[in-house]
C-alpha cells in the first residue's frame, strides 16, 4: 500500500508535475474524489459533465520475479525515461525483451543501437501479431537479420532474481541471463474506476460509449485508450489503444461535452511502424479476426518495388490482401517492405471506408512517377490479384 | 518530303528496331496500308481486330527556327537519346527550356546536374499549369531556388538561327542566347490516321471510345494516349497522357480485342512529378476546371509536415483541396513538399473514386507513426478545415 505521495507516485509511475489523483467516481451524486498529491488529503469535487480518458496501462504478467529491480514496462513518458536512465547508467551488456510487438520491435531497434546484445521471445510463431503469420514472418526475418536472438513460440514463465534484482529471463523453453529486461506484451483498458462506478465495460473491457463518446450516463463521456471504439470493417464493437484513435475520440468527446455536435463513426484497423529499414503497416481485419466471424474470405499477396526499378533506392515490397468470398469486399491489406513501404495502407484504409470491392482497388488511378512507385502501384496489383480468386 | 527508309525514320524520329510504318487505314476495306521500312515499299494487311495506339507527339509551336539544329523535343525514347547525346558531344554552356510541365522541370533537374545554365520560360504565371496558381508558385519557388533562371508570362517567338544552327531563344520580352533549346510544351493525341480514316474524334482529337475502349467501329479499338478517356470528377469525356491511363485503357482493349470483357470506367486526374527534393502531386479537378464547369467551390490551404516534427528527416508539405460548395463533395487536392508528400495524393485519389464528402475524408482512420507522419495526416487536416468552409 502506498502511504506517502512519493510512495504513491512510485507506485502508480506517476509524472512529477502531476497533482492530482482521481481515487473513485460517484455518478449518482455527479462528484469525483480527488487525491491532492501535494498535500496528501482527498476530497469530493462536483462536476456537471465528466469525462473519463483514462488511457490504457501496461499489462504486467503475473509471474514470479516480474517486480524486481531491472524488469521495466514502457508506457508513460516517465516509464521511457526510467528505462534510459536504467540503460545510461547499468550500461547493460544483454537486454531481453518480451513481446515482439510495435513496443517490443521499438525497444529493440533502440537498443541495438546503444550496442547492446538484445534477445527477443514470443509466445506466437511470428512477431507483429497484428499481422497474418507469412507477413508477420517477414518481420521475424528482419529482427533476425539485425541480430536479434529471436526465440518464438516461447511463453515467459518468470524472472531469475537475486537481491531484489532480476538476472535472468525465464521462458518455457530457456533460460536467458539478462541486465535488464522489458515488457512488450499489451496494454489493457485502464477502466477500473469506470467498472467500480457501474459503468459498463465492453470489448477487453473498454467503456461502452456511443457515437458522440457518451456512456450510459448522460453526463459522463470517455475517450482514447479506456473506451471502446467500432470497427467499421467487421461491422462490431472493437477496442484498439492507438494514438490516432485515441485523438479521434478525444476530438468528438471533447465538441460534444463542449455543447457541439460530433461523432465518431469509428476505425477500420490502421497501424504502421518501423524496424530498423522494414516498415510495416495494417489494415482493416487479419485473417484469424475474419475466421472468427465466419466469414468466407480470400486472400493474396504480391510481391513488388516501392519505386521504379530503374530508379534509385527501389526497395521490395510485400502486399497482402484479403477480401470477402462471394461480393468482393475488400476486408483489409498488410505491407512488409523497404522504405516508401507503409503509407501505401492508407489507400487501402480509405477503400475500407467506403465498403469498395477489390475490383474496385484495382482500378484505382494512383500516382506514378519513377521516384514514387512501378507504373502499376503495389496495391493495385494486390487487389487485382486478389479480385481474380474472387 | 522523306524519299528513303532513312530520311523516313529521320523525320519521323523513329526508333532503328521499328521496320513498319501505317500510312492508311481502310476501315470499310478492313485493312490497313503498311510501309515496309526495309524494302521500302508499301502494301495493304487485312485485319479482323485492330488496335489503334499511336499514342501522343510533342506539339512543336510553328515560329520562326523551330526546326533549326539544337532545338528538341523529348518524346520518345529516341528522342531522349538525342538530347543526351548532344550534351554530351556539344558541352552546351546554356541550355533553355520551353514550358514548365512535367518534361520541362525533369530536363532543367537533369541539365543542372550536368552543370549547365539553365532557364525556362513559360507562358503562364507560374510552372505546372496542371496545379493552381498558388500551389504552381510553390513550384516556381523551388525552380527558382536550384538557381533556374525562370521567366515567367512570357510567350515564344522564335529562335535566332545562323547557318542552320539555333544560337538564342526569342521570347515575348528579351532574347535568351542558349547553346540548346528544349521543347516541352505539352502533347496532342496522335489521331491524324484515325481521323483520316473517318474516325470521330474528341477532347483535344483524342480518339473517341466507349467504356470497352471500342471506336465507333465495331471492329476498331483505339487506347493509350491518342485515346479519349472519361473523368469521373467532372464526368465528361477527357483527355490525359499518362502512363498510367495509356496501360490501363490498353490492358482494357486488349482483354476486349481478346474476347475477354473488361471495362475502363476512367480517370480522376492523378500525377506526379518530382524536382529535385520538392514533390508534386495533384488529382481532380483544379479551379479553373471547376470554374469551366459553372460549379460553386471552396479550397482551403494547409501546411504540415511529412513526419512527426521530432523526428528526422521531417520535412514542410503544403495540401490545397477543393471542394463542392453546397454539397461538400470532393473535387480535387494539389500537394507539394518535401521528401514523403507526393504519394499522399493516392488517398485523396481512393476518395474521389467513391464520390466522398471532405467530411468523410476528414474522418478517415490513416496510419500514424512517427517516422510517417504526424498524428492528424495532413490530408486529414485539409479535409477537415474545407469541411469547415462547406
Amino acid at each position: 500500500v502506498a502511504r506517502t505521495p512519493e510512495q504513491f507516485r512510485e507506485r502508480y509511475d506517476i509524472d512529477a508535475h502531476i497533482r492530482h489523483r482521481v481515487l473513485e467516481l460517484d455518478l449518482a451524486g455527479q462528484r469525483v474524489r480527488v487525491l491532492d498529491l501535494e498535500g496528501y488529503e482527498s476530497r469530493w469535487e462536483p462536476y456537471d459533465r465528466l469525462l473519463i480518458a483514462t488511457g490504457a496501462v501496461p499489462i504486467r504478467p503475473d509471474v514470479p520475479g516480474v517486480d524486481a529491480e531491472g524488469v521495466y514496462s514502457v508506457s508513460t513518458l516517465q516509464s521511457g525515461i526510467q528505462v534510459r536512465r536504467a540503460v545510461d547508467e547499468l550500461q547493460p551488456k544483454k537486454a531481453v525483451i518480451v513481446g515482439g510487438g510495435y513496443i517490443g520491435l521499438e525497444m529493440a531497434e533502440a537498443l541495438l543501437l546503444r550496442g547492446i546484445d538484445v534477445a527477443l521471445i514470443d509466445m506466437m510463431p511470428q512477431v507483429m501479431n497484428t499481422l497474418d503469420s507469412d507477413m508477420g514472418g517477414l518481420v521475424s526475418e528482419a529482427v533476425r537479420q539485425a541480430g536479434v536472438d529471436l526465440y518464438l513460440e516461447e511463453a515467459l514463465e518468470g524472472f531469475d532474481v537475486a537481491e531484489g534484482r532480476m538476472r535472468a529471463v525465464i521462458t518455457s523453453a530457456r533460460t536467458l541471463e539478462a541486465d535488464i529486461a522489458i515488457l512488450g506484451i499489451g496494454v489493457r483498458p485502464n477502466s477500473d474506476l469506470a467498472a467500480d462506478a457501474g459503468l459498463a465495460l465492453g470489448v477487453r473491457n473498454a467503456i461502452v460509449v456511443n457515437e458522440r463518446m457518451q456512456t450510459e450516463r448522460e453526463t459522463v463521456w470517455a475517450a482514447g485508450d479506456c473506451a471502446q471504439t467500432f470497427h467499421l470493417v467487421s461491422r462490431r464493437p472493437f477496442h484498439i489503444a492507438l494514438a490516432t484513435t485515441a485523438n479521434r475520440q478525444g476530438r468528438v468527446a471533447g465538441i460534444n461535452l463542449g455543447g457541439g455536435y460530433a461523432v465518431h463513426r469509428g476505425v477500420v484497423g490502421t497501424a504502421m511502424t518501423k524496424f530498423q529499414d522494414t516498415e510495416i503497416a495494417r489494415t482493416g481485419l487479419q485473417e484469424k479476426e475474419i475466421k472468427d466471424l465466419g466469414w468466407a474470405f480470400v486472400a493474396t499477396k504480391i510481391k513488388s518495388r516501392t519505386r521504379a526499378g530503374i530508379y534509385p533506392g527501389s526497395a521490395s515490397i510485400t502486399v497482402k490482401m484479403l477480401a470477402e468470398q462471394e461480393s468482393g469486399r475488400l476486408l483489409g491489406a498488410q505491407i512488409v517492405g523497404g522504405e516508401g513501404s507503409a503509407k501505401r495502407i492508407d489507400v487501402v484504409a480509405a477503400a475500407l471506408h467506403s465498403g469498395m470491392t477489390v475490383a474496385e482497388v484495382a482500378d484505382f488511378d494512383l500516382g506514378y512517377a519513377p521516384p514514387f512507385s512501378p507504373l502499376w502501384d503495389p496495391v493495385v496489383i494486390a487487389a487485382r490479384q486478389t479480385a481474380k480468386q474472387v
